[in-house]
């Protein structure tokens, strides 16, 4: 099946390219960014002699002559008005921006005014243990943010067991590719080797993501506190969920049924770790209990599991193919 | 005056060196290991040209002979054998062990037989912006740990606006020296770098030492709920609490309130990092809230106001000197 | 094609794992290690629910029974023994140790004596840039060191070039993953981060291989000055040759024409980094003048170009598989 | 003595406010940068609370009326004309640019023209190992580059031995710190983590430096060639000099012979790393020999014994006080 890349030149957007190059289903035919008129080997040097195929200028007439399905790897904004017109063209599409990820209040409190009403309702939450059967059925699919994936992955398993009322909180630790290829400060080496530091606490746009979503699939509405902190780390991501359980339940065994039928949610019997998950689609889970507090932890790498391999793994069911279809497991270890 | 400094071999013990050998009052007469017989140059190559002086095998009459006070820094069991025989020859005593730091049944329960149970009522915990007046009459100092150090001075001031018999976590993150120099699979590079993660959740010996602490300071029983966590990174400690609050309070207020007289605290406006106090003896602390919810982020530097430099300031105290003599506060920045 | 991997706990035993598992046309049958009776998950946490296999201690016969070809991921003088005995039994070997690269007397200088000595004459050296044919026709191959196999495809293509008499300098620098797994002072990452430093300058073991391979292909003695050094980095080499030249010849168009139909090494139009070839089997080669001055500048994954990925495009050759079969080109980038 | 710091915004700026705050001879009186209206712990917050001065815009008038001495950390060319101007209104200059560092024609060809040129022969180079005396009676020091400040002192001793007409190999290492605040690809995280590559190689204008002072000094032309490098690593750099030697010489007795009388420098029995110089004026030497291949192995703090620590010893100096004066000799080790 053709698909197409809209958004080439970031990181999400070549982790695209080289899960697309081995997948068995997908061929790319159409890569493209803002600026078009450059090779790919350009824009990405690692790929010399690996892949030679001119980027464009992204145009939606061109897209829908030449593939079936288009991956949008675009910034907010920009991602909803070229959703538009290549749904229109009846192109299927993944959307890794936060553009459909939300309902249209929260998303327009949290982000901008919205641009493309009408297929908020027809989009499905792409996080595949809780959406599978929507995703297999959808044109459009939000892409989770990497915080919520591996948050939610830690917590929904528990939300009917926390205590009613009690604060939850959330401690995120990302690597700094989750901030993209921008030149910033924080991003300096000098700045974040030896260092690490907390950033908008209680205020990052995921933390109304998690919320929301929790209330989607458990109806349960709880005041979810989220700190996300940088490390220096390239890739990967470290959550801490606490919270506080009704009764001393077994959580070990809770996690265990939740997941057992899932191929990419590993549990673990010891406090996860970030490389265990670095360059695979796996999310690795923990849980531990004092008494009532409950602290469970999760893993995941924020480029694939949190962008573009869960991005792949929605196409997949989008398209009928196996879940694991081309999906990578194998992890940068050492 | 006079000091001695047992358990040179260790990152604590360079660390005092160090700082002991810029000290305007206090002179190194004495330094020793569990094996002596090596010049101190040899056991940190980095002091060539800078301190020519044998190292003894540790003798509490040589230690007595030769100075007023003397610094452990030795593993918890062996210190409080030598603070024993020190302090029956008059020598005063930091110890930076855990010796001497918890009552006698939180200790034994923690750690293992105390066999010094007669100087534990005489020791202060020597966390000076709470114990400073005890300080400086004490013999015998119980240098705090590195975790509650950094714990302490964030949540201590917010213990009696805290909603009672809610949880309170701390998600802490610490660099590797703070696990000494133990050659370990985690401390291996191929096993840290790029990585983290977090290990004896809900079971470190620190919990409760905060928990007791908390109590003895504020009358005030919080199930503290601990997990210490791993960071790429040589030196520095970062410390999330999260707590519930009773009610909406103006919690910049109480902390500014809380450290306006205290050299070492200093209260931040924006999230604190690690770089900022790595090489120092301060305490940076911000929090923030979310309606009743509450973070409290603090940093150390786990080798200096997590023990050495934390040791000289109450050293300083004990000796009637100003509490700042000699104490590092420019950041090894960048 | 059944294979086994010999020596599966190191980190080129998991990378052959790896390797191995989306490999198209071998399949993995044994895996054995010193100790045995452990399941390969247990050995390497990041492959749970990838790899569900019982580790073996490593016996011959076993091999042979189950596969037709061996990695052999074991330290040398180990190795020969047991490639000795496979070879009896008609198992093609390829050796990742020391074992089988040098002629006797070069061996029994640098490591110790030999007792395979029947063998020597019928390994061939696993560079397939330079050794494709005889590799195709052998049973035993000789996988190169990781700083020879970039020394060499740096330096090979200049040594016509370079003024006889001059000496040859190869400032040589490797992640700490080339040293194993081993529990070391410098492997410390204390000591390691924010850190390098040289090690036996001018006596590694692989020095003597690099002038010995130069002498065989060349037909030239050289005297090499070989410098390897360790840098803050888990995986990838990065090697500088200075030699000096005795004209001022065209030298981008000679390392343009010796590598035009190799498909594993890239030449580059400025100076290579590590991280594009991290994750791959490539070998990034630039080449800078300055009259006579030379540098020349190479960069492998010192676990896969450097072990494994060289030892499996060794395999395909032996097996008259295509020498790109199941070999990695996708960079760990970011 | 009253000091002002022009130049205060950078790393090498921050580094002259550490050491002027803690010296026991110089007081800082003026701090400037390009802009000026701001406290300085807002420029560097990790002096909140540790010196509280406003941030001047930099005025040469202002400047004579406070201080007697200033140190200029300012860019090349802007630096020339701040300093011809504190020149003429007699106050003492250590210029940490570039701008007097080289004799004018060699200045012209690798920088710009230069607009202060009378000065120039007035101008001692501040490499206090070689210039003592020259350093102590001068008005104007231009505070030697980080590259060739380790070059020289690594190259300088053996400069007699080395056969004339062979090609003299420089590959240096630095840490990012050395390329300023400055924000680059090349300096974002998640480019030069687990990476290093050399840049400008070659073509890097400290070459001419290094060139130009070893015939200065040695009165002896060699063809310096010369690669720069960055690791992933803040601060720190490191040296390897290869050489070919006329005759098989004792070349560890040479280094010791030519030393033994320098407080800065340290003679190493093996080879130097970077931690143990960090945060220090030392550089490290180390030298070994293999037949006539020459390696010489130097180590300094990038920012300090290459720019900051260095241009107060050579202030030191200038105003007739010890050279160690309030220079730091404690790394930042572990």
């Amino acid at each position: 099946m053709n698909v197409a890349i809209i958004g080439a030149s970031g990181y999400t957007g070549l982790e695209l390219i080289k899960l697309l190059l081995t997948h068995p289903k997908f061929t790319i035919t159409y890569i493209a960014n803002s600026t078009g008129d450059i090779n790919v080997q350009d824009l990405h040097p690692c790929l010399k002699d690996v892949l030679n195929i001119e980027v464009s200028k992204a145009n939606a007439n061109d897209v829908a002559a030449k593939a079936d399905l288009a991956f949008l790897a675009l910034p907010h904004k920009t991602s909803m008005s070229f959703a538009k017109e290549l749904l229109a063209l009846d192109v299927k599409v993944v959307d890794l921006s936060a553009d459909y990820r939300l309902e249209l209040d929260t998303y327009e409190e949290h982000y901008c005014a919205h641009e493309d009403k009408d297929n908020i309702p027809n989009s499905v939450y792409g996080l595949p243990e809780y959406y599978k059967e929507e995703i297999s059925s959808a044109k459009l699919v939000a892409n989770p943010g990497c915080y919520p994936t591996a948050s939610l992955l830690a917590l929904l398993p528990f939300v009917d067991y926390i205590e009613e009322g009690t604060q939850v909180f959330i401690d995120a630790k990302s690597g700094i590719s989750g901030a993209g290829k921008k030149l910033t400060e924080l991003a300096h080496f000098a700045n974040l080797n030896e260092n690490m530091m907390a950033y908008n606490p209680f205020k990052h746009r995921h933390m109304p993501e998690i919320e929301e979503k929790i209330k989607l699939v458990k109806n349960k509405e709880f005041q979810i506190n989220f700190v996300p902190q940088l490390i220096p780390v390239t890739r990967g991501m470290l959550i801490s969920v606490y919270a506080t359980l009704k009764d001393e339940v077994n959580v070990e065994e809770i996690l265990e049924e939740t997941y057992k039928n899932n191929e990419f949610v590993r549990v673990r019997k010891s406090a996860v770790d970030i490389k265990s998950t670095a360059g695979t689609n796996f999310c690795d889970v923990f849980v531990a209990r004092n008494k009532k507090a409950l602290f469970i932890n999760s893993s995941i790498d924020n480029l694939l599991r949190g962008a573009s391999s869960q991005a792949v793994v929605n196409a997949n069911l989008m398209c009928g193919f196996e879940e694991n279809e081309g999906i990578p497991k194998l992890a940068y270890v050492p």
